[in-house]
């Protein structure tokens, strides 16, 4: 029988939500988060131990043959171009468990487990669950206990610092129903989603070397997710991500020059100009941004000052955020006209900017969601090509007035009404 | 008869190149430039006017109704958040003429003119031709004459500046017939293309308002490009695109810092550690950067020193460049295995960076070649998701070395032998 960490109902999960730990059989941590007795947390008594006895990560395997096979800590290497750290994951090359279109009920690693199931790769001990987060089995980053943090430089040249990337993988799976679509789960599923964001961010903020914690889903197989099952990724970079770090340099800088944050005065500027607001209820506000590169994309912010990330977010703005949540997604579905009114299975991502953990511009951030889509009409897709993956060069095919039209025509703006 | 320029041999281009210009009925400048005779450079007597009588681009038109249609400038605008110009193409939206999966012989607006061809998109206005360059008919930048270069905000919010895209773009085409591959191209041709580059970064460098030039090639259906005719673009910004400007950032600090050109001893070091030195030849020095970020990627660096841009490459170094980017290109399609030792056509983006035109940084700068491909194995894509998209955060799913590893067993490092 696994060991149960049982987190008392207030000291992460705000709410009715009970949060129980324990660890897969290789020694990744693993946790379930109920919304809906019977919780794992002492009511039930299942026999809920990985029974794949996989062999402990950090402890040198043997192959087929009987030699030996190291622990390798992921390692990164500073681009000295452009100060980009680039963590060299050389292990998910071949990783086993991605499904591909072929891939059947059984080979789905995020299935709730029947009793006898053979299926080895089933990453969630339980015959059900509501949501669950879990280290990512093959991890880009990870920390290696006894492999020191310690930077080298690839051959012997100042140029190129090399260090462990001691980071951290997470998968959040959102509901146990393999054929759920994020869209369609119920608000309250969506809201342990959140805490499970919030959960991890808390827990992980305290985790040595860690500088950010990235929250995003992908969504759609033209973005590359193979895999169905509804799941999202939380990235933990030993790092300031260049995305963030561009954010910060012009928060640091807007705060230098004004004394107020650049998040908060964009928020107030959109609530006044009114055009691009899309949605807004009483705790949070979605927005197309006035400067939209993608063709579909829209922000949103907390209303409340003061929230740098998610853990900070109160029981009531939980909730609103998964009411924003679920609308958000429903009408992204229904916003490309596809000719006969349904709507469609919209690919999208969806952000979590979040401010650094340690670095000392994070009081000049403000925590927001950023969601945007590669499609950019019913049969068409925007492809990252020259301008976007050559010179980061973005150029829209539309305008944000017409995306924000678009939502007008979708429903209310006040999605508390 | 149009009217046509004949540049003086050796004012721009470098060699036995000739280049003539032309125009397009809708006054969008049309370059011709022969390696081959017969040329069009007062050799050739030929009726190459473009006979589709296209309305005057800067001439407000008339809709199918009668209703006019005013000349509207591309704008774009900063995002406050990142310090990025977005240019909105509103009107590539619904362009007409790209080809698709089912596009015919006579859709190619690349094609050479067949006598009495009906075909109202065809672009290139004669039946043969070596290599042409033309302005974009639906560029996403352009200078509108008359309209003023001014600044407004939207919403009048100073947060959000917009304004005219006064930039550019160019079509290079590289070869009359539509199903060459450019890794098939002879040399010579492929030196004629370089002499475009060339060509247009000169005349386009003193043009009001440009402030980087970005040559560029996208090839491959799997990155969306859907006409097939080898061909490449050339990006005129009106703004250094943000992923030059944060390379500039670096430039410019390390010049700073040691008083040295980044770039530069980038390149030394790479030649010292010597592992992930790809090709050579006595102008031209390839290598799989230390920190590379994609699963193929191969930087390209002139030996001499004191270059910026394509147009300062002497004769020498531009046969050198031609015999260069062939050779990328050929061992760039046996670089995955395929099973059949028969190769593939690879997708790949190949992305110029340009020293800026104005900019006071530039002197920090080298003219390199940053060409890389999605591929990740011959049935894999790489696609940019919630760390790339969202992030900036790139993971690689190999190492330089294996990529290095890979090139030197497809020929030798040096490309003269």
């Amino acid at each position: 029988m696994a060991t149960f960490m049982h987190y008392t109902p207030g000291e992460y999960a705000q709410g009715h939500i009970r949060i129980t730990g324990t660890e897969l059989s290789d020694g990744r941590q693993f946790f379930y988060l109920d919304d809906t007795p019977e919780y794992v947390s002492g009511e039930k008594v299942r026999e809920l131990r990985d029974p794949r006895e996989l062999a402990n990560r950090f402890e040198p395997g043997v192959d087929g043959e009987g030699n030996p096979i190291p622990v390798q800590a992921p390692q990164m290497r500073r681009d000295p171009l452009t100060g980009d750290w680039i963590p060299m994951a050389t292990a998910r090359m071949n990783r086993p468990i991605t499904a591909g279109p072929g891939a059947t009920a059984t080979g789905n690693p995020l299935a709730a487990r029947n009793p006898g199931d053979p299926y080895q790769d089933g990453e969630v001990p339980d015959t059900d669950y509501d949501v669950v987060v879990f280290e990512n089995r093959f991890p880009s980053m990870n920390r290696i206990p006894g492999v020191k943090d310690e930077t080298v430089y690839v051959d012997g040249n100042p140029l190129w610092p090399q260090r462990p990337a001691v980071g951290r993988c997470e998968v959040v799976c959102f509901d146990p129903k393999e054929d759920s679509l994020p869209a369609d789960l119920p608000v309250s599923r969506l809201r342990t989603v959140v805490e499970a964001w919030a959960f991890r961010t808390a827990e992980i903020s305290a985790m040595e070397g860690i500088e950010q914690i990235f929250p995003f889903e992908n969504h759609g197989q033209e973005i590359g997710v193979s895999l169905a099952h509804p799941h999202g990724q939380i990235y933990c970079f030993p790092f300031v991500a260049p995305r963030l770090e561009q954010e910060l340099q012009h928060t640091e800088a807007y705060r230098s020059r004004t004394g107020g944050n650049l998040l908060r005065d964009i928020l107030k500027g959109e609530v006044d100009a009114g055009g691009r607001i899309v949605m807004r209820n009483s705790t949070w506000i979605a927005y197309v941004p006035a400067a939209a590169r993608w063709p579909l994309e829209v922000h949103v912010q907390p209303v409340r000052d003061g929230i740098f990330t998610l853990d900070q977010l109160n029981d009531n703005e939980r909730w609103g955020l998964a009411q924003m949540y679920s609308a958000l997604l429903k009408r992204g579905n229904m916003f490309f006209d596809t000719g006969n009114g349904e709507g469609m299975d919209l690919p999208y991502i969806a952000a979590w900017h979040q401010a650094p953990v340690r670095d000392r511009r994070r009081s000049s951030y403000r925590l927001n969601l950023q969601f945007f889509s590669f499609r950019r009409a019913a049969n068409k897709i925007k492809y990252l090509a020259g301008s976007e993956s050559g010179m980061a060069a973005w150029i829209s095919d539309t305008t944000p007035e017409k995306i924000a039209a678009r939502f007008h025509e979708l429903g209310d703006t006040d999605i508390d009404k």
